[in-house]
């Protein structure tokens, strides 16, 4: 069958039009900064890194070694003092979750941009303070969601909102991956509730099957049920959720069911079946990995592949573009709080075996 | 990746042993017992259609006069009062479902064994009922879950039981079919509650994911959460779920999250994730469509293909296997109670939002 829809396998559906150069902090210099995010920039023309922060000094020094464009290698009490705060345009945030907060009140208070990893903070309290902070110093804020700078995603949000499945359905949604595998340190900070939140896989993993699902169908969730489970053992005693299963309603009877595990098969999906027929997205959450779209209708099947994507690239070229041409931000602070509220509404649900209204 | 285990691509991984042949009274003549059943049956060398059963004189004249085998066309009636009963060993029951006891009944009654096609009544009460009237007459009782007897699925369950994929974790389920266009009437019974049960989707459709899924995990829920939704109209105004979705917790914290709508487009899966791997059954539920499994672990991935099977052949054939054998029935009334009982709490957790245990 022929897809009368973009699909973007080999082009954007946008491109960055703004002129200019972004002048980015990375703030927090763990594996994904130092391996996903400043290989990314460096790949960049309207964005670049130029001070890495870090309480490292070790990762700080070999980040400014590394990357030519860095110049300041900072601890945060320099970036918190504004050292070097000529020298950058917006912020990016990627500690642990519950130390985004003061980071991100730090750059709004020097009127630079943000760009906060998801989950934007580890309670609904804390970031709702941080979209304040953003808010006060009139600054532009907007959370990493990268499967909205997705190509495969994109493509699935256009063939839903085309009608070539019919009005959406049903919707599933699945991540999983093997943390104890991933990191050599039980004492990793998404398992420490103090720094990740109130679990360990909706925070961390839940985010993706929810903001996709709110991206896809362009709606936000009514309510939602769940249920969480732990193990125990040595790697999940402190979270309730080495595994978690949720349901969330969307207006028009619309449903997402979603389940996230950080010890599990390292494997996703996301899947819309309308009424006339469905899109698949496998495994759609893994920028590292070959995407396929199957798209099915009355009419036939067809299957789409894209190459693995470097979504970081993808994300901080929208985010430069939408920051230098001062354009609107789709995954803004309001946006970001919907997932924290529906997060923090899983681990009540599951708590207390009731379905809640958001 | 090769897989180590019996696929059942070209043959079955159980064969019939016993003797002789079981001559069956098929009581309902709608399009599945002349389209699906009867053609199977004529196929089988340990199994026949003999009689068949019908408030409608055109279709049990149309049956005996089509089928060689049939020799008797009797009324509801005619049937209760013990007609031809001497030329048929057992019953297979395809009414509405609110019609199953009391021909179950008739059939206990006469000594006969007895195939009930699922769900197995419109009540759990009625259930009951219905199994207690085998157990008290001492025939046997089977429920008519193809899935038990579908190759592909065997091989799901296969996989999963010698830990191709780990311990499982999250299971999804899906099944959808557009009611209005596979029959004319807005009237025809799925939809009205008087024959169907409490509701059309979860009844009819959610018990494929969920007894696959028992199944599949030999394991037997212990809670439940679920919402549902009508848009109402012509087709929908006795129902209250055109679409439903629910979630099972089965033990050691795994979970089924399931998604049915007798109005959407035409489709089903099937999928375990597990701690090492994922195995999924695309469509799965509809025995007449080509059948894809996909296998992926750490070692790779796989796929493997299934020809159309012929899914009342197969569970006719089993059945007949058991009774002439005189063979336990692993379907039995009381395995088909537990799908009753968890049927009747999606309805029950969708209408008071909270989870229910089992």
């Amino acid at each position: 069958m022929d897809l009368d829809v973009h699909l973007g396998t080999d082009e954007r559906d946008w491109e960055p039009t703004a002129d200019g150069t972004l002048r980015m902090a990375i703030v927090g210099l763990g594996w994904w900064s130092r391996e996903r995010v400043l290989p990314a920039l460096a790949d960049l023309e309207n964005c670049r890194a130029t001070v890495g922060v870090s309480g490292s000094a070790a990762k700080r020094e070999r980040v400014v070694a590394d990357w030519a464009s860095v110049e300041h290698g900072l601890s945060y009490d320099e970036f918190a003092a504004g050292e070097a705060v000529d020298a950058y345009d917006a912020v990016y945030v990627c500690t642990p979750n519950a130390l985004h907060l003061p980071h991100v009140e730090t750059a709004a208070g020097f009127g630079k941009a943000v760009l906060c990893e998801k989950p934007m903070e580890a309670t609904v309290e804390r970031a709702e303070r941080l979209v304040s902070a953003c808010e006060d110093a009139d600054v532009p804020l907007m959370v990493g969601y990268r499967m909205q700078t997705d190509r495969a995603c994109r493509a699935v949000r256009r063939i839903v909102r085309e009608g070539v499945v019919g009005d959406p359905v049903q919707v599933h949604g699945h991540m999983s991956q093997p943390i104890a595998e991933m990191f050599d340190d039980p004492s990793h900070w998404r398992l420490e509730p103090d720094l990740a939140g109130p679990g360990a896989s909706v925070t961390d993993l839940g985010v993706y099957p929810i903001n996709t699902t709110r991206f896809v169908l362009d709606a936000d969730p009514v309510a939602v049920s769940a249920s969480t489970w732990s193990g125990g053992g040595e790697w999940f005693d402190r979270v309730p959720d080495e595994r978690a299963s949720f349901q969330l309603s969307f207006p028009d009877g619309v449903t997402a069911l979603c389940s996230v595990s950080q010890n599990a098969y390292h494997t996703a999906e996301f899947r819309v079946v309308g009424t006339e027929g469905e899109v698949r997205m496998r495994p759609g959450f893994f920028g590292d990995r070959e995407n396929e779209l199957l798209v099915a209708t009355t009419e036939g099947e067809t299957t789409v592949t894209y190459e693995p994507a470097d979504q970081m690239r993808e994300i901080f070229c929208f985010f430069a573009d939408r920051v230098l041409g001062g354009k609107t931000i789709p995954a803004d602070g309001e946006h970001g709080l919907v997932d924290m509220r529906a997060v923090e509404a899983v681990y009540a649900a599951a708590e207390d075996a009731t379905r809640h209204q958001l």
